[in-house]
């Protein structure tokens, strides 16, 4: 199979060097603005989808311009596209899917979530036999490392973040990671494709870490806690809720075991119950690895996209329940709270969507106001 | 794709119940000698490998006769062969994959190994792309029930034991799961189809957990520890380590957190790093689904065994070293006690090679021996 890539950075030279070793794929182009110094380069992307040879275009830029107009039109040519870029297909999902069918390429996008976890053909796999129910999981690396290192080593949020930047998990903006922006376009692709829909972005609340402060992190261990930024999604009925939020665990369960910058992902399912996925959610290799993986099964006679035609349907977070560990100076408060912990409140049950409310409503009381559920 | 299948008991009646849902798979016959009352039922295997139509045998009767003589009478009419019986697989390896490569037909044993994860699938979908290098994991959720029940519980490894049966997880002999004997068929077929080789099950070490006092877990919990029975198998250069052994683990690590009777499996290669899987390990719905999904691989045209040409190897323990928890009245711990738990030793770092001899010079000594890698 003939390949044109768009993108030599991290990713790109990963999978440029993953696939010289695989016989029946062939890398014929390499798009990128500045002088790469291999044969394959070009700076003319039109390259990529004038070519009739060309079966497949990856696309690992990143951001959303002009990957978007590039990926388009590569699609419109009738080539399949394989992308690692999340932010791109959450945000123009139905568009994509669409024009993919319509010229009959196909459009996989494996790396999106879970980097080196093949995650979204272990949903397509395991929907063949029976629908997924429910996902959640720690989908965002730089957060997992950040939150470990304050419960393990007591650093402070500032400290951690620091740490990770020096390691190179976090961008010098941080915000899309402690926001939970990252998160919560992973969790929107894997619902949309674990239950056959399509999500608005913009309606999934993310309540983030950024306020997190050591207190906060001493007093969940006091308790036996520890705290994990999870994205989570559930079906019921017709009803999705899906909602991003850092979330309080026994520390001796698996999922509050999860270190440094590493990923798990889980599914439920009727018969086979819980299922989950551990390794390493970003890197070079790991994310490279799928992006061949995803060529791989393209040669292999792999036609279409994870899942069947999307469902529009809104976010429905009435359905879930918690109950939230609030710390806010806020008076607000005093309506919801059953409980104290130290300085902080700990709420009745609540639905993510009346906490999304009130969290909005105090936050241009208390910016330094942090939420985490109870899990 | 017509199927006929062997065996009506607990994963059969599964995979007869999933499959009524798919539309690409039809099961005509289902053999037991019992009268199931279904109207696939037949007394006569031959009609499963005489009938021209059926391309695929499901074998889920259990045991190595007569599941042996009727699952190489299939291969050899050309059939698939689809199977959860590790026991037969791990037994019969060569002679069942060469039948099959004779015969056009393609053999499939998913279930065999993890129940409801996708284990042997998800080593087939990495090695496209990247050597394993070695793997690991809880491979057994009777034992794992057993030491978890222990560790939290505080119980006896006898009541333990009576708990897991009432539960209907372990048999009434319950030798195969608390001697490492399950687990020794397991990480064999794993490695075999990890690392392309055919590994002789008799030369496989295991320490089982018959031993195992609720003195010792107290001892390993008073340190951080918790005991884990676990399956393990390494590569390096053209020698394999493979062996199956009760491990101390930090208790906040991921494997230490696996609870209940579920599995965690890890496989590492070298771009994606550390992969692990975790759900239910057996069971009637989690292991008829991957049989089942066998059978969807199979109608998707997928040809052959998970991997390559095996090359019979022997097991070369001597690569793979560990300190061990010696838990001994003979005086033969003396030679190679470094420190002391209690009334436990901990040796100095030793082959697994080594710590096997050992272990078999002292047990006719002191039949309630135990010992534990220190991981």
């Amino acid at each position: 199979m003939v390949i044109g890539m768009m993108g030599f950075g991290t990713i790109g030279v990963g999978v440029y060097e993953l696939m010289r070793d695989q016989k029946d794929l062939e890398m014929r182009y390499v798009l990128d603005i500045r002088d790469i110094g291999i044969p394959e380069a070009t700076r003319r992307a039109e390259d990529l989808w004038e070519d009739p040879e060309v079966e497949t275009v990856i696309e690992v830029m990143g951001g959303l311009h002009p990957a978007y107009e590039f990926v388009t039109a590569a699609l419109r040519a009738g080539k399949n596209v394989v992308t690692a870029n999340k932010y791109l297909v959450a945000t123009y999902y139905d568009e994509l899917l669409a024009l993919a069918a319509e010229h009959g390429a196909a459009f996989r996008c494996t790396a999106a979530v879970g980097g080196g976890i093949g995650w979204l053909t272990a949903l397509e796999r395991v929907r063949r036999l029976e629908p997924v129910v429910a996902l959640e999981g720690i989908m965002n690396g730089t957060t997992n490392y950040i939150l470990a290192n304050m419960t393990q080593g007591g650093l402070s949020f500032e400290t951690a973040l620091s740490e990770a930047q020096a390691l190179g998990y976090a961008e010098a903006d941080p915000s899309a990671d402690i926001d939970g922006l990252d998160i919560m376009h992973k969790v929107l692709l894997s619902a949309n494709v674990a239950f056959d829909v399509s999500l608005p972005a913009g309606e999934i609340p993310t309540f983030g870490i950024r306020n997190v402060t050591d207190d906060d992190v001493w007093n969940f261990k006091s308790r036996g806690l520890v705290c994990k930024m999870l994205g989570n999604a559930r079906l019921e009925g017709e009803k999705v809720a899906v909602y991003v939020q850092p979330t309080l665990l026994p520390e001796l369960s698996l999922t509050a075991s999860v270190p440094a910058n590493f990923n798990l992902i889980t599914y439920e399912t009727e018969y086979t119950g819980r299922m989950s996925f551990y390794g390493q959610g970003a890197g070079r290799y790991p994310t490279a690895a799928n992006v061949v993986q995803d060529c791989l099964d393209l040669a292999g006679g792999v036609k279409s996209f994870y899942s069947g035609r999307a469902r529009r349907v809104p976010v429905s977070n009435e359905i879930a329940h918690y109950r939230y560990y609030l710390r806010t100076c806020s008076a607000k408060k005093d309506a919801v709270q059953e409980e104290q912990w130290g300085d902080a409140s700990v709420t009745r049950l609540m639905s993510v969507a009346e906490m999304k409310k009130l969290y909005d409503e105090i936050l241009p009381e208390d910016p330094k106001v942090f939420a985490a559920a109870i899990g």
